[in-house]
């Protein structure tokens, strides 16, 4: 079985850099019970595999159809629904596929389930079974094998291709297999309300909760301003757009967006789009599979908009491990210096809260001849003396002086992606960067030209929300002392919260199940929604409750969610910072030499009187040194959402 | 040379199957002067080969850099801005990746541009001309050169890879090459008002002109129960959903609206998304990647958004001619039965108003095993006795009388994809299917899941529409009424307009600067907006002006209309029918022997006395058979746009 299995390593990424101990040891230890029988360990990589879960989902559909009837003759006569039992997987096929994946750091391989029969007619002889995969690499491997049925077979022998594939069976096997690994979502119905900020209604209009994770983090979506601008904006201009930017759907409220945008971040130039997800998509793929040879490096922790637009363009791909200089300069430095090149990231890393070293990857960036693409989705309106960012923020006080300082980190970013549907409370993305950058993508992105604009009533409401939080700095201050109060009052309880120098509080549940339990507990027992954020969106056993506080999240209501998750940590029995400490820590809780971390807005920028306190710091008395005045009149002004009025 | 013509033959699928002599006559043939200086046919159509248009690129970047400054050191002493004048093109490389391309029927390959220099130094060496491929496959071939400098390599040979890619003069490069072949993009700035429709102002709100190429068809975006549902969500809901559907962004708004939507198609669910491109795009590459070997099967005039979603698929692509059952069949008939497929069409295609055979593609799905994926969103609102498009208008009478029949062509159809951003006048998109296919989507595809939602003022405005549309015909029918007065009395003054049985008055210009003036004309001259349609949104030589009739474009309008057509035709020369038809025709204008077409909407579903005329029958008095009553209370239920209010 030599030449297969040389055959194979040669053709597929994870065989050709796994080694067969491993290999061994992945097939023969198992995972917990997924719907009643277990899984080996190849096969949970497996299906994290592009090529190999398909194969998977072949066989369980096909495993999972030997029971049904044959097929139903639909109204017009014609045979459908049927199901396929025993199309053998074709695998050297599958593993040709594979190398062409463009995510190579995520292929994986899947052995141990495939047909065994042995080519009694010519389907079954191209099918290349994974038992003889598993002799030519490892011994023993288990073989977890369905046994297929022989009857498809016959007939396609006898007569051809005479059964179709089953659609319905295949989307219900997938379902099925999100249910089993518990990634399958229920939705929350949560109709949050203006004039109750940040308070809400589920499907009963009268039952109140107080809304604990909304990415409205500002609530900007309840701004006067904003909404006011809106109202005009749709009495005189209408619903929607009427078309794509080229075909009517191009306006003065598009033209004011974007120069407002580019003002922000003091680019030359900016462009809206219909989501960020579109934005990061569409630029990534469009530059990508332009420039000659591009090769993009992304933080493993990146958004899935970006791994998408990645993979759309592509260009090579390289990961980088999450925040480390070190791993993105050795791949920078394995690269011809000439080769276009662009480094992927985020500021704020919305699930973890932690922060990129922007400088330092500009100065990687020059270095190597690279362009940078900061995607500051969760810190616009945040972060900076005028809410453009992370980047902003790190010359605070040259722009807080109205300076807009070359040389600057925010002048270095080349290219600055961001969303109107977070701190800016209405629903959007856009890029900003060169003027010739921007007008390529305007020219060249098909997610961007073929799609209808943005409603002039949306543009209209973003565009006041980004001058507003140019104009006044308190929502954001507020919302960051906000952030402080919940963070110590948790750390003083002994609940784990994921240190971060940021807006986001990650509590560290560590097992899907409980964390749903613990979300379920919060809404139908405290009237507080905050959902649990599971697999896939974070590892397995990382499982959060990612809660968000805004300006309007005031003491009432923080008192009310410390003495809920107090109840829920209790009666669930999660484990708290210290049993964590005890287990040697994870993702930062309960790590006893972790560095203590610095926030990223300081006492003195926040106007406050005594340091900021680390997360992991001992606590002093929570709201010490908040001068009370300014708290109220920073309360008032969010209560009016009008401070600045004039 | 023989050894690298079979390589390259072997990697590249338009090399594989052109003729020696097709290649020789293509790189011998020139096409008219681009920027002043002409270029091959071969030069053309590599342009259009997604390997070698990147080639030819960075060619042109490296000619257009010569003549810069060899850098510049930048704010933080490094050098950046470098350009790589000698950047040797690796062929081979480039053929390589074209045969992993998934649009087989698209790739084509440039020869004559490429570094003609012999591997002085290394890279240079990895260069394999295109003199080399030209000498081995066709000579004489005419090699137009552009002479790379050594500087650069010179310096690579000496000193390693030093000098760094010029990013700005790439997208500079881009541009330009938009601009020469005239697909450069002039957005005008066009607001149109919800008190004056279908009229709107410049940037200039004195200077008013009427919009006659805008997608808002019906005029729902001024309806006032579409506003008032909107103001009334703002007010209480706010501006923005404030998270993606699984955190926070899931509410009573999405909830009603996709029930709605399941209803209007007679399906068990729907899913709404961004936007119909987000729909279509996430649909098919979720579909495509995950349904094992799936084969794509899409129609050539299908739009971005679906040639996209098939390329991000992975899966195999095959193009059928527009709306040609024989080459569909054939394509179909050339797979494996049990393989699953897809049949991926529009049923309104939008830039020539053709209209598929869906109850016919129906027919093949079945018989072949394959799913149905039908995008109506050039007919939703405007087609079917509530609207729901062409499907349900081919079962209308069933339909009308509130039977929502099994076997229908509606029912048939797998997965229907639409918009609310044209007829219902406002944004977003959706797809309409079996539950268990819409659950598997909203699951898995991350388009949908990444992203936040629609606002909840968007969402309650669209329901709305949808539902005011369901219960009242009248603007529909208005709009037909309107459009088939435009397109009676342009026959009759003998401009062209393309022949279609559907809501769109396509007329034939066929050359890109041409109908750019005469889109300019009619703006500037005459305040009427109608914006040219050029390549790569219609083939060149037939650009087009693309006209959408609404209920509110009455008589006074069209006479404006008319009068500014006649003044633009005349003054510019523009071909009218006649020149179409001694040239033979084009696009189905002035073709002798060209089949009638038939109106979708019969008179009989009008409500009209007299049989609907087709587009190139003798024409009969505009407006006979229209009851001048049932068109003045239509005019004024669309004043209105509260016709069926309580």
């Amino acid at each position: 079985m030599e030449p297969i299995l040389k055959q194979s390593r040669a053709l597929c990424p994870f065989l050709k850099k796994t080694s067969p101990s491993t290999l061994r040891a992945l097939s023969t230890s198992s995972s917990p019970a997924v719907g009643g029988s277990t899984m080996s360990n190849l096969q949970v990589v497996a299906r994290r595999c592009p090529v190999m879960s398909k194969a998977l989902a072949v066989q369980s559909v096909r495993s999972a159809a030997v029971a049904r009837p044959a097929g139903h003759v639909s109204a017009f006569g014609q045979i459908r629904h049927y199901v396929n039992p025993s199309k053998p997987v074709n695998f050297i096929a599958s593993t040709k596929k594979h190398a062409k994946a463009a995510d190579v750091e995520e292929v994986h391989i899947k052995a141990g389930v495939f047909d065994t029969s042995k080519g009694i007619c010519p389907h079954g002889a191209a099918a290349m079974s994974a038992s003889k995969i598993a002799e030519g690499m490892t011994a023993p491997v288990p073989h977890r094998i369905t046994k297929p049925t022989n009857v498809y077979k016959k007939e396609v022998c006898k007569s051809g291709n005479t059964a179709v594939f089953d659609y319905e069976a295949f989307y219900e096997n997938e379902l099925t297999k999100k249910k089993q690994d518990k990634s399958y979502r229920y939705f929350n119905n949560i109709n949050r309300l203006a004039e109750k900020f940040p308070q809400a209604h589920l499907e009963n209009p009268e039952e109140l909760v107080t809304a604990w994770c909304s990415n409205d983090y500002l609530g900007m979506g309840r701004n006067k301003r904003v909404l006011d601008a809106m109202h005009r904006t749709l009495d005189k201009y209408g619903a929607g757009a009427g078309g794509t930017r080229n075909i009517s759907g191009h306006n003065q409220h598009a033209v004011k967006l974007e120069a407002t945008l580019a003002k922000l971040h003091a680019k030359e130039a900016a462009l809206v789009f219909t989501s960020c997800y579109v934005a990061n998509d569409a630029t990534l793929a469009t530059l990508g599979s332009k420039l000659p040879d591009c090769v993009i490096l992304s933080d493993s922790l990146n958004h899935a908009s970006m791994i998408q637009g990645i993979r759309h363009s592509g260009a090579k791909k390289m990961v980088f491990k999450h925040n480390d200089l070190k791993d993105l300069e050795e791949k920078l430095a394995s690269l011809p210096k000439h080769v276009p090149k662009i480094i992927a990231f985020e500021s704020v890393y919305s699930m973890c809260g932690s922060i990129a070293p922007i400088e330092e990857i500009c100065d990687l960036a020059d270095k190597y001849g690279a362009i940078t693409f900061l995607d500051e989705v969760h810190a616009v309106g945040m972060y900076g003396p005028h809410g453009a960012g992370v980047a902003e923020h790190l010359d605070f006080d040259a722009y807080a002086r109205g300076e807009q300082p070359k040389g600057s980190v925010m002048d270095r970013i080349d290219i600055i992606t961001g969303t109107l549907g977070k701190a800016y409370g209405c629903v959007g993305g856009y890029i900003a960067g060169s003027a010739k950058f921007v007008d390529a993508i305007r020219s060249l992105a098909p997610g961007f030209i073929f799609t209808t604009s943005l409603p002039p009533a949306v543009m209209a409401g973003a565009e006041a929300a980004i001058e507003y939080q140019m104009d006044y700095d308190g929502d954001r201050k507020l919302q960051q002392k906000h952030t402080r109060e919940v963070k110590e009052e948790l750390s003083r309880r002994d609940i784990p919260v994921i240190p971060n120098p940021s807006h986001i509080v990650p509590v560290l549940v560590g097992d899907a199940e409980v964390a749903r339990q613990a979300s379920d507990m919060l809404l139908k027992k405290h009237g507080i929604y905050v959902q649990a954020i599971n697999y896939p969106t974070v590892p397995k056993g990382q499982e959060r409750l990612r809660i968000t506080p805004t300006p309007g999240h005031t003491a009432p209501f923080q008192q009310h969610l410390f003495e809920a998750l107090e109840d829920v940590w209790t009666t669930l029995e999660i484990k708290r910072t210290s049993d964590w400490e005890a287990l040697g820590g994870l993702c930062g809780v309960g790590e006893k030499d972790a560095e203590p971390v610095q926030n990223l807005w300081t006492a003195g920028q926040l106007g406050q009187e005594v340091p900021a306190a680390s997360v992991e710091a001992p606590v002093v008395e929570a709201k010490s040194g908040r001068p009370a005045a300014l708290n109220e009149k920073l309360n008032d002004e969010f209560k009016i959402g009008n401070a600045i009025a004039a």
